[in-house]
């Protein structure tokens, strides 16, 4: 199974890439903007695909076409400006899922926020609030593609060393999680095909992420 | 027929309001965020709800239980920040959506950006391209609502006084456009129901509004 990480270049889609290509039957594509981003990649014996998330859904259908499942993990973060919120996070979003729909790519697991749902926009600080909302469009949007979408919502992210472990429901306390665990929970999920149609949230805790994925049902 | 109008302190609102209680058979309700801006619409005979586009729907769904009809004119406009932009040109239009349905409502008329296609996100001057995505959004959403809809895509704006003329069509060649008739249009859809489930493009013209829009099918 070959798997295009969109936004391979953020500190969860690097671990993420790593796991692919350290996993037998996984092989990577790296979505990146820049070619100096290339070489960490192709390192990993990763294949590399130069496409800007602002480009047409034509491009970046291009990087899609040859793959089987398509992770979106780009994000333009709460703190950028807020026109890369709307352009990054929602119409980024939308466009990868137009263009795995576009290349008949199937799978689609998307990293989206903690809390999208439409009280947890109504609630968000005045500056959260805008990231908050985009994730939820974003994640509307995917639910309604047709596509076997995974929405997996994790807590307040660190770039602490992961642990392996980590709680996971559809609902959890908010709690913190590390990116790199993440990135295993999206392994998992991208091998157990039981998380088709799932959407939950993850946070630090004692569970390995493989027995958590596998209890989720 | 009682018609709410959402965002009637801005300027086309404040034309739609006069025209809407200078028309037999219509009565305006004027939705406004500040208790100030109330006396304007009370001296034209109108009723007033008081509702920030960013309170929630149960909030707007109170000023539209006991309506016909809502226009959705609210805006931050092109150049404001972009928080406001994903708050009130998507968010805001959603809630209204979403409000008008719930409380019943069948007929929705939504004052959109000229060109909201897909193709003018990508075409759009980077600082205008976050407005351009967040009006194609609502429009999805309205379009995608179940209720009885006209979209209006005006040309560029220009406080000129009206002519009551206008060129209107699916699509126009880009040109300008004075609010005041615009409001005259949005007027000439609510009484003719010709006009549930279209969109057009409005400019300038030599063309009556309600000729115009007579001769819209």
């Amino acid at each position: 199974m070959k798997v295009l990480v969109v936004g391979a270049n953020g500190q969860i889609g690097k671990h993420l890439v790593q796991f692919i290509q350290d996993h037998d039957g996984l092989q990577a594509k790296a979505m990146i903007r820049k070619q100096e981003q290339a070489s960490y990649f192709e390192d990993l014996g990763a294949e590399v695909a130069l496409v800007d998330l602002e480009d047409d859904i034509e491009t970046i259908q291009k990087a899609a076409n040859d793959v089987d499942a398509v992770v979106f993990t780009a994000g333009s973060g709460p703190h950028t400006g807020k026109d890369k919120t709307i352009m990054i996070d929602l119409d980024g979003a939308v466009k990868t899922i137009e263009a795995t729909k576009a290349a008949g790519v199937k799978r689609f697991v998307m990293i989206s926020s903690f809390d999208t749902s439409r009280e947890a926009i109504q609630e968000a600080p005045e500056s959260f609030s805008p990231y908050v909302a985009a994730k939820h469009y974003a994640d509307v949007w995917l639910r309604d593609s047709g596509l076997d979408y995974t929405i997996i919502h994790p807590g307040r992210l660190t770039n602490d060393e992961g642990t392996g472990k980590v709680s996971l429901a559809e609902q959890t306390k908010p709690d913190q999680v590390a990116r790199e665990d993440i990135a295993r929970v999206i392994l998992s999920s991208l091998v157990h095909d039981s998380t088709i149609g799932q959407e939950f949230q993850v946070v630090q805790g004692d569970q390995e992420v493989d027995q958590a994925i596998q209890s989720l049902n």
